[in-house]
C-alpha cells in the first residue's frame, strides 16, 4: 500500500478543506464560466477567453480575493474590456450568473459523511478549513449535514503564514496535525513546510490556480479516495 | 459621571469592533457612494440615487453579504436597472470606483493606539472582531499598528448566533466579555443579550444599516470616546 509507513501515531487534530474535498464546488464554478463564455462566443473564441479569464481573476486576485464575488466583477470587468459596446442587460446576465453560484445547494462528495462519522468514534480533533468568501463557506457549511459544532475556518487564503496564524491562534501543533484536502499548493504544501502532516485526495477537476505536482514526503499522503484515510487514522 | 455604576470587576477578556471605532472606514464609503452617483445625477437626483442603493444594497444583502465587492456589485446592478442603455465605460467606471474602496489605507481613529498600550499593562485578553469581507478586512488589520498577534476575527455578520459560535470556539465567557463598538446593532445589543458587556462609542456617521437607539442598561456604558473606556477597565 503506497504510505503504509506513515506513522498517524503523533496525529491529534485532523484538518478538512472543503471545497472539492468535502463537497463539490469546482463544477459549479466551471458551469459558471461556462454560462458567460457562451455570452461572448461572438466576441472571441471559446479558448480564448477561458484564459483572459484566468488572467483576469489572477490579476485581481490580490485585491478581491477568491469566490463568487470576485468571480463576478472579473467577469463584468472582462466583458467590457474586449467589448467596449456591450448591452448593459448582458452586463446584467453576468451578475445573475454570478449571484447563482453563491445559490448553489451544498452537494456532499461520496464517502464524506461516513467518514465523519467515523472520526467520531476516534479521539482527535476535526476542524474545517476552507479559504474563500465568508459569507459564500458559511452559507456551504450551514447547509451541510456535517455536525454544525465542527470548528469551522474560513481564511482569505492558504499561504504559509495564514496557517501559522491559525495554528498559534488554535493552538494547534503543526506536529501532531493532519491536513486532509484536493489542492497541493492550499492543503498539502504548506503544512508540510510547516511540520504536519498531509494527505492528498484527487479530485477530477482541480482548479488551475491550484494545480502544482507533489513531491514524495514521509508525512504525506496520496490518497485516491477520502474514505482511504480511515485505513490510517 | 454617567454609567458610574458600571462594575467592570468580572470582565476577563474585551472585544473591539474594528471598522469606525479602531479606524476610519464609514467615511470611504461615504466618498465611494458619491463618487458612484456623480455618474448617475443625469438620470435622476441625489436623493434618490441613496435610497435606490440602500434598498439595492439591503436586498442584495442575505447573498452578497457586507463589503466592498458585495457594493461594487449592488452599483453596477443598480445603475442598469436605472439607466439600461448606459455606456460600458461607465460601469467600467463603477467597478474602478468600488476597487479603490479595496485600497484605501489603514486610518486609525484618535485614541485608539494610546488605548491599546494601556491595555497592554492591563490582564485583560484583547480580541478584535469584525464582520465583512475577510480580504478586505485582513488588509486593513495587516496595515495597521496594532500588535498583530492579537486575535483578529471576521464573522460574516454579528447576530446573536454568530457571536455565540465564536464564544463557544474561542471558549470565552460571555458573563466575563465586554464587547466595545460604534454600531448599536452589531456591537452593543447582541453582546448584552448574551449576557456580556458593552460599551458604545458613537462615531459621527453611522451607517443607516445600523442605526437603532440604545437602551438603558446597568451592563452598557455610553461613553463619548474609547480613550473614556480606560476610566473603567
Amino acid at each position: 500500500m503506497p504510505g503504509s509507513t506513515f506513522d498517524a501515531s503523533q496525529i491529534q487534530c485532523i484538518g478538512f478543506d472543503a471545497d472539492d474535498t468535502l463537497w463539490q464546488n469546482e463544477v459549479f464554478y466551471l458551469q459558471t464560466e461556462r454560462d458567460f463564455k457562451d455570452l461572448l462566443l461572438d466576441i472571441m473564441d471559446e479558448e480564448m477567453l477561458s484564459r483572459l479569464l484566468f488572467k483576469t481573476e489572477s490579476d485581481n486576485m490580490e485585491l478581491l480575493g477568491y469566490g463568487a464575488k470576485a468571480m463576478t466583477i472579473s467577469m463584468v470587468q472582462m466583458a467590457i474590456s474586449i467589448c467596449p459596446d456591450i448591452a448593459p442587460y448582458k452586463i446584467m446576465q453576468i451578475i445573475d450568473i454570478g449571484k447563482r453560484l453563491l445559490k448553489v445547494p451544498t452537494q456532499m462528495l461520496p464517502g464524506v459523511v461516513e467518514v465523519f462519522e467515523y472520526l467520531k468514534t476516534r479521539p482527535y480533533r476535526i476542524v474545517i478549513i476552507t479559504k474563500g468568501e465568508l459569507n459564500e463557506q458559511t452559507r456551504k457549511f450551514l447547509n451541510s449535514p456535517l455536525d454544525q459544532s465542527i470548528d469551522y475556518f474560513v481564511l482569505p487564503d492558504k499561504k504559509l503564514q495564514t496557517y501559522q496564524t491559525l495554528f498559534r491562534r488554535e493552538r494547534i501543533d503543526p506536529a501532531s496535525f493532519l491536513m486532509v484536502g484536493n489542492s497541493p499548493k492550499s492543503d498539502v504544501l504548506p503544512p508540510l513546510e510547516l511540520g504536519a502532516f498531509a494527505a492528498h485526495i484527487p479530485f477530477h477537476t482541480t482548479w488551475a490556480h491550484e494545480d502544482v505536482p507533489l513531491p514524495d514526503h514521509p508525512k504525506l499522503l496520496k490518497l485516491q479516495s477520502i474514505t482511504q484515510l480511515m485505513d490510517y487514522v
